[in-house]
This record gives C-alpha cells, structure tokens and sequence, in this order.
C-alpha cells in the first residue's frame, strides 16, 4: 500500500493545528491538567467504514508532544466496524486533549472519503470498471483526498492542471477541431505525458479513436449512449464516463463496459466516518 | 454583512492554485490559447442555496491574472435558485481556464456549507434557537467554513482552543468537580473570554448554574430533558444542545427552548452546491 | 500555570535565529572552535526580577544543537535575583555561543515584560484590581509578551481584533448611539465573544449599563470619576480603566473600585531584564 | 537617506497583520461600518522626538486596503514637536480602522528607539564619537530597530554572526591567545569581513594594535582606562567602548576620544513614542 | 509556447531578491542615488544564444519597484546574437540596480539551458530524435530549468517522483522480474500515469515489449546496440536512450532510431549565457 | 572547517524533496518496497574532485527517514579519486531511493563548485593570489555554493548587496567623483562594512589609494596593466582582479600580483561532479 510522504503531510497537520491552537493554545486544558499528566486514549470507530488518516491524526499528537508512544491496529485501508480501535496513543494528557480535534477532523474526513469511495467500488465490483476521483477536492486537501480515495479502492485521476492533459469542449472549439486541438497539445507535452479528450456525442468519438491519444472522457452519457462508445473505441484508448455520477447511478454506468467511473462526489460531498478519542486510562 | 480579510484568504487560495498548477501551470490550455485570448465568464447557479466563497473564487482568478474585471450579482449570503447568475469575469482565456477549478472548488464547497446552515435555519425559524458550527470543520479551512455558517443564517461557535473556555467531562473529572475545574480555569483566562460547561445530567446542571460561567453545553440530550434543562437554567446562562444533531432531528431540539444547537454536520459532511462556469464569450 | 505551545512560539525563535545567523552563521566561533567541543553554560540573573521566556530560550539552542541537555532551576513566573541561575546548559560550545545572542534576546526582554507587570501588580495587590495588557504590543511578539504579562501576574486583555468586541468612540459615532452599535455587533457574533464599550463620560456609562454587554472600558479618566462610574456600574459589568496609565499612576486607580487597569507601557515600553551567559567548563 | 527594500519590511508587517487580524478580522469594525465608508485619518505626534517606520505604518494600512491614498509630511528621520502630522491616509473606514493598531506599534516602537538614539547622539554632538546599536535587539526586528538607530542619527554595528568578526573572552580563551584566534579567524573569512576584537586591559590591547585587524571593543572601562586606550591605539583601529552604557553615562565616555558607543538599551528597552491617530473626515 | 504562471516563479525570485538584498538592501546604491532618480535600461546579449528566463528577470525587477514599464524584443525562445536587445525596462534607478544581479542570474542561466540544449536539438535535427532532460536539475530551479529546455528545443522528461513511473533494476531486483514490478506499480496508478523501464540489454527489451508499459529506456547503450533494440522495439515502446551523453555523442545515438535522448548535462552542467545590463539614460 | 548552520540549509533541501515528491511522492518506489525493507548504500565519487555539499545529500535522507545511520569517510572539503566512498547510510529502502536524486543533485553540483575552484586555486598556488567568488550564482543557492567554493580553497566575496559597498561605475557617474561617491558611502555605513572601488584604468585608481576604503576591484585589466596597479597601491589597499576570468586566464593574472581573482565561472557555470548511489545490502 502506498503511503504519503510526511514532508507532504506535516505542514498541512502543522497548519490544521496552528488554525486551532490559535495565539494562546489549549485554555482550559492548561489550566486544568498538569504538565506531567499522562494518558492513554483509543481511537474507537463508531460506524462501519474504511479507514484513512492515521498518518495525519497520529502526526497531530506527534507535533504537539513528540514523546507519544503509539500502537496501530487498523492502518489505512482496512475495513472496519463499529468498536473497533484504530490505534492506541500513550501520551501527555495535555497534548492529547489539544490535538484531539485535529486529529479526529483529519481522520474522520479521509475516512469518509474511503468509506463513500468502497461503496462504489463494492457496488460495482462484478464489473470491470474502477472508480476514480476527480479534480472537484476541497482546497488544500487533494493529495489527501486522493490518498483516500485509494484507500477505499478507487483510482486516481490527474492531480492538476500540470500531469496529464485533458482537452474539453472549449479547448476543440478554440483549436476548430478535435484534431488541431491534439496537435497543439502534443506539440507542447514530453513523452511521459498522457492525454485524454472529452466528447459529448459519438461523432467526435469517431473522429477521436484515430487519434494519438490515451483514453476519452465521456461526459454525461446513459448506459445506452456509454455501450456504443464502448463498443466504438473497442480498445483502442481507454474510456471514462462522468457526469454528477451518483452512487446510485453508478452500477449501470459501470455495467456499460467503460473502464473507470469518475465520481466528483466522492471528495467534493463526502460525509465524515464517526470515530471518537476514548480515555483508557 | 462581515467579510473575511483577504489577508486571510489569500494564502488558502493560494495554496489552492498552488496545488493545481502544480510545477507547470495548465498543459493543456497553454498549449492551445493564445496569451493574449480574452473570454467572458458566468458563474451559474444549477442548485437552489445559499451563496459563500465568492470572495475566494475571484481571488483565485485574480491571482492568476490581476488583469480580470468582475461584476458580483449575487454577493456572500444571497438566497439563489438554478439559472441565477452569481458573477461575471471577464479577463485572459489562458486565465479563466487555469483558474476554474479552483474558484469552483472554493464556491461550491462554501456555498455547500451555508446551503445546509440555511437548511436548519429556516427548519427552526419558528424558534428562539439558533443553529451555530462546530471545531468539526476541514482541516485548513475553518475560517472560511464558519464565514460560509454566517452567510447560511447560523452562528459561529468558539474558533479555537484559544478565544474561549470549553470545559469537558476530562476536565471535570481532572479537577475532581465542575467547581474546581472552574475556578483553575477563572485563574487563568482574561476578562473577556467565554467559560461554557458540558454537562450530561441535570444534577450537574443545578451545580453549575450557580458558578461564575457563561454557557452551557447540554451534551446528547432529547427534547424532554432538554425542556427541564431550560426551565432550571432559568435564563441565567446561555444554553446549547449538542450531539450528533441531525438536520430532521433539529426541530424537536429548538422547540424545547434552547438557545443553541451546535451541528458538526453544517462543517464535516457538507454537500457541494453545483455551481457551473459559463463561457459567454 | 499555562504554558505556549511550542508549535506557537517555534517559528518566532527560528526567524531570530536566522535574523542572526545570516547567510553564513557564526563565522567566529566556527573558525576557532572545533565542531566536537563541548561546554556547560548557566543563565545567571543579573537584576531582580521575573522570569519568562525560558522556553524561548532553550528552543533556540535545541535548534541550533538538537543534542543539549537542559537542567530549569527558575521556569517561567519566577521571582528572581541577582546571582540566581535560571537554567543550566551542556551541549556543543559551537552552538551554545552561536545561539546565546537569540536566547538571551527573548529571555530579557520577556522577563523584562514580566517584571514590569509584577512591578504594578505588587503596587495593587492591597485592592481587588488587577493589571491587564493591551493590543499595543512589539510587532510580532504579541502572543509571547501576552504570556510574560501572564508570568508577571498580570491580565491579558483580548488578543486580537477577532476574539472579543471593542466599541470605541468612532464606532459610536458611525452607528449613532452606543445601544444601536451593540445592536449592530450583537447580530454578528457568537454567543462566546464579550462586549466591551469603550465610555468618556457619565452619561454615556448610564445608557451602556442598561444594555448586553459584559465590560465598560473607563477612558482616561481620574480617580474621583472612576470612583462614581464604578458606583454607577454596581457589578453589572466589567470595569476596565484605562489611558496612559503610569506604574505610578496604577495605585490611586486601582483604589477607586475598578476590576482592570490595562496599561500600554507593560509591553510597548519594557525595559530589559538584565541576565546573562556563564560558562561554567 | 536609506530607506529599508519593501521587499524585507512586506513579510513582518503582514505577520503582525494577521497576528491581530486573527482568524475573522476586526469584528467590532465590520459590524457596524459599510464596506463603502471612507475615512481621512491623520498621524498625529503627542510627544516630542524623531520619527521612523512611517513605510511601516503606511504598508500596514495598504496590505489591508491597496486604494489608500497618502501624503507624507514628515519622513523617516524626521524632528517632529506634539501636533505635527506625520502623515495623512484617506481609504476605506473599515481598513483604515482595521490597520490602524498595527500602524501605531510599528511607528511607535521604531520611532521611538530613534528618539532615544537621538537623545544620546545630541548629547555627545560636540565629541567626535558616535553612537551605535548592537546586536540586543527585539528578535524578529533587527533590521527595523537598526535602520531606526540610523534615523536616530546612530551607526549600525554589525547585523548578525555572519557579516563581521567579533572575537570574545571565550574564543580568546579557547584560541590561546589573542594573535592564534585572529589567525584562525583570518583564515577562513572573505577580504571583506572586518575584524574586531573584545579586550578588558590595556595588555590585551597592546597586543593587539599589532595584529591585522580592524576594530576593538574595549569592554566595561571607565573614562580615565578608555582615555589610556585610545592613546595606545592611536588611530591604528577604530575604537568602541561597550557596557551596560546608559543614555547619563554616555558623555564622559565619549568625551575621552573613543571612536564610537555601543549602547545595547537603544533597542532593548526602547520607549514608545506617543503617536496617534485622529480622524479628520 | 508555454510558459510557466507567474504564481510558480514568484517564490523563487523573491527568495533570490532576499538572499541578495540581506537584512538591509543595497547600501551602495541606496547610499549614493536618491529615490526619484529614474533610469531606462536595456538586456543585452553578448554571446550567441536561446533566450529563456525573460519573465523572471523582469519579476526580479517588478518585485523592487513596481512602477517599472518594459519592452520586450526577445521573449523566451527567441535565437539571438551578440548585440541584440532583449528587454528594455524604464524605472527607479534604485530598484533596476538592486535587482540587475538577480535579474541576470535568472536569464543567464536559463538561457544558458536553453541553448545548450538547442545546440544538441541543432545537431540532430535531421534525425527523428528529440532531446530530453532529467531530474538532473539543479536544486529548487527544476520547473524553470525544464521550461529552459522546452525554449531551446527539447522535451520534459517527468518532473518528479509522482508524476510518471520509471522502473530501474533496484526495482526490478527487489520484485524478481520485470513483469512484477510493472504488475506492482499497475496495481497502484491511475490511468493518466504513464510507464517507463530501464532496461540495460536486450533480453530483458524482448521480455519488456510483450508487459503494458509505455516507454523503454534504454541505458549506456553504444549506437550499434541501440540500432537492435529500436527494431526489438519496433515501434510498440517510446524508446529512451541515456546514459552520460554528451552533446558529441548525441549524434550517433540519434541516428540509431530512438525516440528521445535524455541528457543531465543540460541541467546539471549549464553555461551561463552572457547577457549583459546596459544604461541607456 | 566551517560548515554551515543546519538552520540555514534545510529549507533549501525540504524544498528540493517537495519539488520532486510532487503530490504523491516515489510512486515506483512505493509500489514495489514493503514499507519495511531495509538497506545499505554507499556515495561512491566517478571522476575525480572535491567534496562538497555532504551535509545536504545526508540531510535530504534524514528528512525522508529520520532513522537512518551515517557513517562520512570523506567530509565537505576533501580530495577524492574515483572509487573513493564518501559516507555509507542505511535506512528504509523506500527512503533511500526516494531521497537519493535529490542528495546526489546536491553533492553534485556543491562538489562540482568545489572541484572548479580547487582547479585555479591550484593553478595559482605558486602565487599570492587567492581565486574568489563572486554574486553571479544560481538563484537560492548562493550561501551553498559559497560554501562550496571554501571548500574548494576559494575565498567569499560580499554574500549580497548590504554586507559590503561595491562602489561601480554608475555609482561613481551619479555622485560626479570617485571621493563624493565614497563620500556618500561613508556617511550611510557602520564601521564594520568595507567599501571597495571598482576602477577601469589607473587615474582613476590614482585618485582612489588617497580615499579611505579597503579595496579596489581591477576590472578588465591585462597582465601588464594589473602590474602597473599593484604597483601604484603598494599595499594600501586590497587589490582584486576580475571581468571574466577563465581558468585558463587566471595564472597570467594571478602572477602580477594582485592579491584576489573573482570569478563568475565557479558558481554561474559549474560543472557537475559525477558521484553515483551504490547498493551495498
């Protein structure tokens, strides 16, 4: 399993917890606990999901007091039920309390991201199509969000606007064709570089499977529309359906025969997985 | 209607852009408009809600070419049905582009969060209560998320471990009793910062009402021991209902006579408000 | 006694270390002393006192030296005098001398904040007033020095234009009354952030009692007028007096009833306190 | 005159900016202010002395709103009497009120260390020595209080540990002598590094005048040693008397022929000069 | 042609302005110039060359003094001779003194790329080989110096770890064989990341073409060899050949049939290109 | 040996990782090691040089993997052949490879610096002449490449424009004279900065051995002409030749006695030192 890189992670952690600790830190705990206090605390899931962000949550204490002891029962990825512990951290029970909300804010975000991510995966799994997400994250959060998005079994889409190409409706209006619009492109990108279009009707994927391009977004096409496109490229670029894809939506979409499925709710609508801070001692 | 600073928001959009662009800017754009292409922009309703985050989505633009004229329609805060025009950008192709996702990722997720305040708002305007958020927001965007509560008609609760008290069961079970936890607290604060309690029975409630603090939480309680909770704080302190409160479960809640009900949900698990971008020209 | 959290005051200690340190570090001591000399230093109190910054100061060694070993005879809020050592330091000579300038700057002037505090607190711990800081503070350093008014036995007053409400004159006069700028402010905050008006006069106290506000800051005014406002207050509110307050001016004031005098001159006027480096080996 | 590249001065004013700004800005002022209200305000002097940070005051209010309009009246450097204006802004009411804490603790502090430094320049006009700044300044604004000391009328002593050699005690010490640590100094910095050297005696010194180096900082002496000292020296290096040298004890200091005073109470224990901030219109 | 957003750049040349103007500026200049002074300058070329950089030199002087206007005569990827004007740039003595050293850092270097890397795309113009870089780069200029290499002519290899896989005998070794690693790394991508092999003869080439990868890269490969491997390949692989080429080299190599020869030399071993800052009035 | 402060070297490393972790970091890496594995790997030098910039390659592994262990056999500043081993880490496999273009883009061209300057200060090693940088380096990497050019035997010149006055031929056109020119200088600098004069022909250095500074820049001069100039300053001031001075050129110049030679060559046009990444277990 792939996992972030902390450089990648810390200074969005070290943010989140700046934002909460604000000018003065946590008031009421320093003025109740003392310095030398120490807890154990569990991170206990209240309703079945998959689990993302344990890296951030833990790397939140850490950052606050980078004495605490950890042990981790359900890293990123696993499937999970309600009662399960996450992780077990051992630590100041000042630090604890403070980062607390962090922690949980990271975790029970990404992990509602990878939980709504496996309920389409799950839904479509008698298919051979794979869900993806989309560049519709919350800002700042993307390569989170797309860390998460693995984590429950999707595939990743391209991060910006820099690694992979996509050319829509108003790129081929201003080139005048979908061809001079490739041509451009190609033109200008390295070799490592893949490109996708985006047609809305069969026509322009005719014109498109003759071209050197990788896949093709098909946007905001019914099962009926995404069987003939399917049949129409038969293997020659790879296909994408999209458009405001529900989950609900999802199954015929995928039974269509595309290979992926992006679904921009996945991270841009995601509901929090509940997962609490319980003091063990 | 407060704004927030652009001091503020800046370095988010920023960070934002920064995180699609990536180290090459948009591949696909550059490589097929011109520099000096000038286009007309819409931003167009597709949902009914409450607008947020227009301020953040043409500084994103902004950012990207200091060049762009605007006219706002529907300012922060402004009720909107599908096919309202929010505002209308008119500046470099290249830029409109490059800077799309972004603005709609600020627009949609805000205007989300101020839809589903609005929501509640409206469910319980019957009421002396008032819906307000949480510190269960998305890591990284807190101010923004709970200028986007204002805009939906809620109030702000406490933004931080720092600009007020918020005394919690380990707190209380720390010092040994809610008095003693409030006088470490008195000890250590300033005048003009907030203390608010969380009880979880009446028997704690009847002590607290008698000790100098301002508010109290009434954590996880019904309609029924809510009523009672009321009638014994008498209106000597503010009270608020907390807990897993969904928006149908808000009504009963506000009727029993609190002033507040405090809802993670306005802030962790908001759905996006469709928000589409409009060539014009 | 509350502490920073060093997530708070780290990025202020390595902007002075750089500010110091340059382009090139301590090109003297790295050109005579070798990289595996190691000696034991000790901060010894030059002038009476109280101490704060400590943290501050250790911080900036461990950054230069992550390898020191640190023994605190005098933490934070210390009364202390001359000859008393603060703290005993073993670790790398290159970084000892290297870091001492930066530690030493912050652990004086910090002290210096504090001892000014606890020069006024002493002076009016005969009456039930107590000192308070203001926002006129050393650009960049707020958060520390409202920690050392803190160590000192001080008040801290809000810390930013964020976390509690000060209507002053001008806000008055742009609303019309002072009940309609409480109406206007009231409308637009949280139910954890106090009010406080600022009063010039009599008249304008007896129209503020009548109004939800939490304190009532007394404008330059002198003993005989506070003693009247305080009785017009009679404990339905806060009261603040404040303007140019000298220490020797504190006492008088504080007799006449008031619960704060807040005074600029504890930080935009400290004098440092005098402590230095011994080297022990 | 100097002036400081906006470029160094941009990242502190912001800092303190959003230091005060908090994480919602001025809540008292965009309450009950419109977003259009404009406002003329002017910086008005209450005490007598020399003026500097005015870039300071002016970028702080133009961070927070770009269309400020101003005039200067009275530059960095400037003498200025109670009721000069310094200068005048017109802008939006909410900016201009927003800004306007942070514009007085810069002008306020900076210009008060130039008074002070102006106070012991005047007072030892008619010797030929000049006064100095060191490096016990406020961490985080050393180049501010030093281009301060400059408008005071002081010269500046090196800025950090990087840009000119100040062997001490200790490195003598550890070198052997005062001749084997300018050698290993000499070796290892540029051919426009200065070199100066701490001594306590005039055998030191004598030793010294022999060596290639630049300066001597004769430590702690009194008039009458200073006197013998710079006789020794006789212009081969530049002289500096340093230690713990209050404004009083400055002229017979001077007066015995040194070259320069270092005085290390011009930026650590500055006192605020009194300026404020009326609103015209 | 692409070039990079100014967002991207910025941070570089204000941290290149920063480590040039140190904590005070540009004594000489600041010192000897007053601040209406008003000056035209122009960008001369001295040495036969590609231009790139062009933007940062003109930010590097934008960032110093804003008011500055510019004429550009040879934006990046224009070919030039000695004694062409690149730019033209009117404003502040001051600020265009100030920023001459960075400005032509930036163009020197990154014209410097440029053209040596148009010296190699000259040299095998007549084959159907391009040029490529590496992440040979120099540290924290790789986006710049990538945008070099596409003014002079050549293609972008990927620009960092995540943006493409390149699988080496490291990786190979440690998954067994090269269809494990590629099924390794398939598992984990998502559809717009494109695979690239190394491979070092031709047996492991005969396993590689038959896997779903997307490019070969074809390691210290004589001409000859390369010659078999280009018809192993038989046009089913991009193919790469690498390996210390030097611009002497690349001939042969071109003429072998591969696709892109990628060469660190370009950025690791750059030339300055003399460009020079000419008074005009 | 000097070294240089970790403080000041790891934000240009963090930033050289996040440049080429991009988003998701070592995809290739990640998907082919268990996050496990474990191994050994040796800095092994290609061609032969001088070390410099070890600290940085280590630091650029220590920050992907804190736990690895170091053991350096060739420290910055040390003569290698090829074969030599320059240091040894084992750690996290992932971690290795992950940080290991990043470490060798560093070392590389540090030593490379080290490596051409080594050459000249050897050709000129029978002389009194020193070889020294100069401002002409690669934007962000000034301080690490001056570093480099110490341990290559060179000497730094100023490190930018406020730590030393470089009084050029506008300066000198804008105040009328050379002396009005110092004049202005001398009034706006501390005693511990040095001025050097740059000169084009011998009256004007005439003019400038009777003004109080420390150096004179020769720029352009030939062999025979520098003669005549040593000759005239006769040990009054420091003499430094410079105007694009090759390698080749340096020995003539070096012999006729002046006591510096600045090149640009050593920093704008380095070239890389071939240093590879051995697996050893």
């Amino acid at each position: 399993m792939r996992s972030l890189p902390s450089l990648v992670i810390e200074p969005l952690v070290r943010a989140a917890l700046l934002e909460d600790l604000g000018r003065a830190g946590d008031v009421t705990t320093d003025s109740i606990f003392d310095a030398d206090d120490v807890s154990t605390v569990q991170l206990v899931v209240r309703d079945p999901g998959v689990v993302a962000g344990v890296d951030c949550a833990l790397l939140a204490w850490r950052l606050v007091d980078p004495s605490i002891t950890v042990s981790v029962a359900k890293p990123d990825g696993s499937r999970v039920v309600p009662g399960d512990v996450i992780a077990t951290i051992t630590g100041h029970t000042r630090g604890l309390l403070t980062g607390e909300r962090v922690a949980l804010n990271f975790l029970g975000h990404l992990s509602g991201v990878a939980t709504g991510t496996a309920r389409i995966a799950d839904a479509i799994a008698h298919t051979s199509a794979h869900v993806a997400d989309t560049r519709k994250t919350i800002p700042g959060l993307r390569a989170l969000q797309k860390h998460a998005v693995r984590c429950g079994g999707g595939q990743n889409h391209r991060f910006g606007l820099d690694d992979a190409v996509l050319i829509k409706d108003n790129h081929i209006a201003a080139a005048g064709s979908v061809s001079e619009a490739v041509r451009r492109v190609r033109e200008n990108i390295g070799h490592l570089v893949k490109v996708e279009v985006e047609v809305d009707n069969l026509e322009q994927l005719r014109e498109l499977v003759t071209l050197p391009v990788d896949a093709v977004l098909l946007d905001n096409m019914g099962p009926d529309l995404l069987r003939q496109a399917v049949a129409i490229v038969d293997g020659r670029l790879i296909t994408e359906a999209s458009g405001r894809i529900t989950p609900e939506a999802a199954v015929p979409i995928a039974e269509a025969g595309v290979d992926l499925i992006s679904v921009g709710w996945l991270t841009h609508s995601a509901k929090v997985l509940d997962i609490g801070l319980d003091f063990v001692s």
